[in-house]
């Protein structure tokens, strides 16, 4: 068996990059890598790499996080500012024998002395969104809308399991805001022996759950993908109800050793992609019933084509 | 009932101070707080805030933790350069609604917005002692020898549990490293209806098992304290030597809502300082059994001399 995993569509291409490549016998980790630099690369997706939205400073600080699951290996880096595929370096980091979590400064010289590619990460495109937003938030907008966190989880056929993310974080975020992405747990987790899990949503509340070591380790226990995504969110996000009066945006995708796979959520509009060996590459768009069972259906033609017309309309600033 | 347990004896004075003010009927974060600036402030301890040992650069770099158990609220802060109080400002972050973990240029933006002290944090004596262990690094010396992170879990009358951390890292880390300390799950954690657990050690182990969230969670098992510590230190020692052929120091602290507590260590040498109602501040030595089994007795106050006396004792430069 192999498969990969990933939160929303935007990681429908990697996925079927990574797709091929675990095909014709590639590692897990190096499909992994590959699929997240595809949407790290891509200037439309304005919440991971290259066009990602900047902080309150117009800043893009960059949080990405690898784990391999066979070695427990982990590396991770936060608020990197001005690194083309934050995955990589985060990558390159999981190799090391220690010092396998960098942040800022510290992160970038590494890169640098790495010879990661250097890349002005702020485009034109997410200027101008900064300047609409920005206007727009004494209106309707929370503050800290979008933060679509891409979040991997693929399997090879030796077995290995890795899990990856890669994002800009909040929107107006503060400047070295570190979220769940880069937090070996929260964002990912992988075992080769049980599967992975990833997350995507309020950094700050999917760290109170330590949510992907928690699905991780209710696979251990014999749950499914699906039951175990389902009872992560649902215990999470009544905890946070019951001791915060409210809870952020909580959204997971798991896949096991043998390629079975699930996701959760608690709010409307997430989507996932995933391709195994017995599921050609798809987009899924899942619905939350009200006692916190998820279904999810196939996103057609038309959903998949307004998806990528709205994200690269102009920016239309008043 | 109330109390406090620490890592470490180093936590003494700091446990002593909050015992008093728990008596006193101070609230748990406030006595938290207290306790760990006194190991902060105290010059003599190079693990953790003034007096911490400096990075492979000289530059001392703090990380801190902090969460409140009746709320869930998460505080954190990670390479931080000469700020006097690193547990301060993760327990301000803690009341932020979103931002709550920040990092290197923007957590120091962020504590010097606050108006925290600031305080060059590099004294003579750790430059002295940076010079010393530099030389002594090509011969019998780990490169990354020495991590005293100070971890603390805390309960009030009231039943709030509190966790926080406070350390300046594996000596000769690299600029930017972050360990367990500051990450929610791995560092600490804390649930007031359940109780809380920190760790110390290498940092880079320890958050691969999400070792504090675990420990609760067993706690919410049902395990008392001490059987969470053990079971938590034993299966993730034993994970990483399956499957990394070694494992980093693992030592582990926790306390449950009634004020039991337990301890564990995959290491000799460990120690930890706790206060309850019916239990005078103490220091405790830890030794752990072949099966794992961790069993703690008094140190006497030869041992608690001599700590102090090695720890004062001027850094002899060859």
């Amino acid at each position: 068996m192999y498969g990969i995993i990933a939160t929303w569509r935007m990681a429908k291409e990697g996925v079927e990059l990574a797709d091929q490549m675990l095909k014709n016998g590639e590692v897990s980790g190096k499909a992994i890598e590959a699929a997240i630099k595809a949407v790290e690369d891509f200037p439309y997706y304005k919440s991971v790499g290259y066009g990602g939205l900047p902080n309150e400073e117009q800043i893009v600080e960059l949080d990405a996080g690898y784990m391999d699951g066979d070695t427990m290996s982990v590396g991770a880096l936060g608020a990197i500012k001005d690194f083309a595929n934050p995955i990589s370096i985060a990558k390159k980091l999981s190799e090391e024998k220690v010092n396998n979590v960098l942040v800022g400064a510290g992160a970038e010289k590494y890169a640098r002395e790495m010879k990661f590619e250097e890349k002005e990460m702020l485009t034109d495109r997410a200027k101008a969104f900064y300047r609409k937003r920005k206007k727009e938030l004494d209106k309707e907008l929370k503050p800290y809308d979008g933060h679509d966190t891409v979040g991997m989880v693929c399997l090879d056929t030796a077995g290995t399991v890795t899990a990856a993310t890669s994002t800009s974080g909040l929107f107006m975020k503060r400047s070295g805001r570190v979220g769940d992405s880069p937090i070996v747990g929260s964002g990912f987790y992988a075992d080769s022996q049980v599967g992975g899990a990833t997350a995507t949503g309020l950094g700050e509340d999917l760290m109170k759950g330590c949510i992907s070591y928690e699905i991780v380790r209710l696979m251990v226990e014999g749950l499914t993908p699906q039951a175990a995504c389902e009872k992560a969110v649902t215990d999470l996000d009544r905890k946070l109800r019951e001791k915060r009066g409210e809870a952020g945006d909580l959204s997971v995708v798991a896949m096991n050793c043998k390629g079975e796979f699930g996701c959760a959520t608690n709010i409307g509009g997430f989507s996932f992609s995933v391709a195994t060996k017995d599921q050609e590459p798809v987009v899924y768009l899942v619905t939350r019933e009200e006692d916190g069972h998820c279904s999810f259906r196939e996103a057609d033609q038309e959903w998949l084509e307004e998806y990528m017309r709205v994200r690269m309309a102009p920016v239309e600033e008043s």
